[in-house]
């Protein structure tokens, strides 16, 4: 199936060529960014000699000319306007984007007016724990953001323990490159490196994105505390999750319900230790450990991911897989980028 | 006054050197590590030209003929044994182990057997926020953990504000400095750069010194959720702290109680945005951040501080200083090493 | 073809397994640690539910029996006790250690002395640019150290060129992963992070393994001043080499030079701006850069390279593909970890 | 003697308000960046609670009532327009741009059309080592850059041992904190991480400021090969220097002639190892180390400073000192952010 990608020049525009120029299945016929006209290797000089070919500008047109299914790794609002575009021309989209994940109110009220109802209404969210079967009918996937991914997968499986009405606590840790490459004063290297902060804590926009589908998936109102932080990285997630469990499941063996609740979920691992960033990055793993203390009745999660792979680029090569009627897992990278 | 140090190859050994040497009142006259004979500039090349001096082979006959007070930065189990010989001989001991921290029931638990009972009665827990009339009249000052010290700043204030029987949970970030010079596979570079990780979630040694502090300030139980993570950074320590309110507290204003609670505390800074690691890094000062989460009547609070610091060495001066009568701050270091 | 690794658990062993488990035609057959006796995540937990099996101790018969073909990837004087056996059995072997690079008298002076001169004569130096053939009929190949992998594809295509009797000046750095997984001050994190320092410059045991193979190649006998420099990162290294040129060649098109002499050289890349580490990370490229300031007659050359892959593993599966009669870049690492 | 900070905002600006805060003899009156009007620890943060001040708008009428000398830590071109006027005034300025290091031939080449000639004639250029009573004496000084001063100072102990026209080969190494605060591609946190590489090779327009110091201290033409490069650090310059000893001074002892040569310069410290650069970051001192290759003639120098401080500010304020009639060293840092 011929595949497209529009937004080639950031970091998860290159992870989804890094995946795609071997995947089985997918054929990458056409790659655009807003300026266009160069050579892929002058965008991603690690490229070169390894996908050599030409980056145009961006046209829908030209798009549905070849191009069965596009990936759009392009900011959000710049997103809306070409799935609108792309669906009228009935082109499969997974949107990586922020666009069509939150419902409108939502949506507006953390970003901008929303100009494409129609198709909102009609977004499949694209984490296939949750929503699979819908992603196999979907012609428009709105990709999970990185913190929602690690969030949510840390939590889901809890959710019917929890005690009612306590708030789940996300102490999240990101690499830089989630920031994307655009400039700003918080990923100057001087600023960045030897150091460590939060930004925007109880206050981030992807807060409603985790509240409104975990309230979903549990049928209940989830409240979210929710601190990003900053680490001197490059690439993966940590979150730390500490949910209050309902003393009447005091005694479950949490570990043994993780494993049970993703025993399908070949790139979800349980691990025996807290997982580490390295081992995640450059894989499409999600890597979760468990710990409880008895005492105070809290449950200690850890989730660890790539937040440019299962966060953002492997998982819309997996949902363009369900998309496509391929498996879940096909092309999706294993091997981490450890040591 | 004449002042020793034993143990000054290690880290804290050599932050209190270069606190020392430029510290109006204390003349640091004796040097010493577990090998000595070596000159100061071997130990540590940064200080030659600096402050050439001999280093010995730690006796504490000799430490008692020409020193009044020794700061002891030797492991735990070693400091003890130092302990009992030096406060025989009257010296005033500032020791930045963990042997005197604990209530010995405590101390036997996580670590040896104490050999030293009488002295430990005695000792007294070097946080000046807590202590400060005791500090100033004791003989020998249990200088605190850098965790204890980072998560008991940015808590007790809040004591009197909690809901009865809620745990207070710590998610602690602190730089491979921490861990001392001793090799391992945890603070091998390959390890840790770009990597991030916890280690010893809900278990960890310091967890019982945190409790055990709290409650006494208390006068109540505490229940501490402790879970410590190596940043890919050198120094510093930032601990991200839930506590959840009481309902009738739900109104306050708690950054202004913060500010309230430390008015006279000239190192503890009350931050408007959450504190960064290398504000504090090179300093004293400990960075306090507050914020409300009404909704779920969660206190989020940040705590920064130089784990080499205000979580070692420079506490251990501000203790000194108590001890001898002078001003807590006299010479203790204000300016960061920042960019 | 079964092939077999002993020594997994070091950095060039997992390079090894990564490349190995996706290798179209070696099958992964044994692996051997000096203790064995564990499971491969336990060593790897990155290889969780990629690849999983059992480590064995290390044993000749019984990889004669299993296996045509073994990696040797354990530290020098071990490898020669391994070869030693190996050879008799008649097992292709790739030895990563330094124990058949050199003569016999050079190794002794820098090492230890040699046990196993027969083998030491036949073994052929794995550097395809210069014995592609010899490599294809081999029993045992010695593969080239980082420093030298670098330094000689970066020269040898300027020998001719040079100015007679002129030094070969080699400024390198190299990522720590080059020192290994072994524990020692050089590699603590605090040791290295933010920091850089050149160590046993004029002075390196991999000068002599240069300098004999650039003399080999050019007929003439080379001095090379090489300075060894470690560098705040993982992985990677490039040398800058300053190389003096005759003035009767002082008007030559040097990168067009370098171009024809690669140019069948699917995996060296001559870059029009400096390359960069991360360019090279994770793959076999090696990455030239030439520029020549006329006004001296000095030609400047950087060299990158992946120091755990081009500079190990990768080039000894090369070097096993050739010994094998398969295509030399069958299987190889292209795409880098970037960003 | 009261002086004035004109670009308080960018690292340099910072490092010198670090130094004068707590100089004996300097008071630090007034701070101005282009936009003024703010308080400095919005800033800089890390200043808060140590030195509480307002910072204003640049304005030289207001400079000339308060202040007696000036540094000037703003951009090229900008710095001269502010040097006419205080230089008319008569303020004393130490200017730390590169707008009066160079002759206004070489600086109109690399830089833009010069507007000053009159100050430029008269600019002394700051480097102690080379004209400290011109200093004593002078109005305006031009103070050195970070690559010129760590190059200068490693080479001219050697220029009179050199084989007539052969280059220096200069193989320089900076943090990124070098480059400024400006954001850039370059200093973007995800491509400095984990990473290494040059950047205008044998072009950079440090060399002439190095080729015309080095020839006019020796009274002959000198000729570098400068290589920058950037080092995933944030403060330090390392730069390996290479010089063809001419074969009559073959035997010479270099360490010898080098400590001689700097036997009154207290802040350089000629080094038996390697310098490492945690060694002089946070310091004034210049870490000098030599090696003799005997076979090739060649010496190999490394010379260690922080760029910010004996590359930039401390060396503005020793050059103030001594307009100022006080001791070069006065107030200088000397101890080392390390670990």
């Amino acid at each position: 199936m011929k595949v497209a990608i529009v937004g080639a020049s950031g970091y998860t525009g290159l992870e989804l060529i890094k995946i795609l120029i071997n995947h089985p299945k997918f054929e990458l016929v056409y790659l655009a960014t807003s300026d266009g006209d160069t050579e892929l290797s002058q965008l991603h000089p690690s490229l070169e000699s390894v996908f050599n070919t030409t980056v145009q500008k961006a046209e829908t047109d030209k798009i549905a000319e070849i191009a069965e299914l596009v990936f759009l790794a392009v900011p959000h609002k710049t997103a809306m306007n070409f799935v609108k575009e792309l669906r009228k021309k009935e082109i499969l989209v997974v949107d990586l984007s922020a666009d069509y994940r939150l419902k409108k109110e939502t949506y507006e009220q953390f970003y901008v007016p929303h100009i494409d109802e129609e198709n909102l209404k009609n977004a499949i969210y694209g984490m296939p724990e949750l929503y699979k079967s819908e992603i196999q009918k979907a012609k428009l996937v709105a990709n999970p953001g990185c913190y929602p991914t690690a969030s949510i997968l840390g939590t889901i499986p809890f959710l019917e323990f929890k005690a009612k009405n306590s708030p789940i606590i996300i102490d999240a840790k990101s690499g830089v490159s989630g920031a994307g490459k655009k400039l700003s004063e918080t990923t100057h290297f001087v600023k960045v490196n030897d150091n460590f902060f939060a930004y925007s804590p109880l206050n981030h926009r992807h807060t409603p994105e985790i509240e409104e589908k975990l309230s979903l998936a549990s049928g209940e109102n989830q409240k979210v505390v929710f601190v990003p932080q900053l680490l001197p990285l490059t690439r993966g997630m940590i979150n730390s999750i500490y949910i209050t469990i309902d003393k009447k499941n005091s005694d479950l063996d949490f570990k043994n319900r993780v494993e049970e609740f993703y025993k399908n979920s070949k790139f979800i691992r349980i691990r025996e230790k807290p997982p580490t960033m390295k081992d995640v990055a450059g894989t499409h793993f999600c890597d979760i450990f468990v710990a409880f203390d008895k005492e105070s009745n809290t449950l200690f999660v850890q989730s660890a991911i790539d937040n440019l792979l299962r966060g953002a680029s492997s998982l819309a090569v997996a949902n363009a897989n369900l998309m496509a009627g391929f498996d879940e897992y096909l092309g999706l990278p294993t091997i981490a980028y450890n040591p």
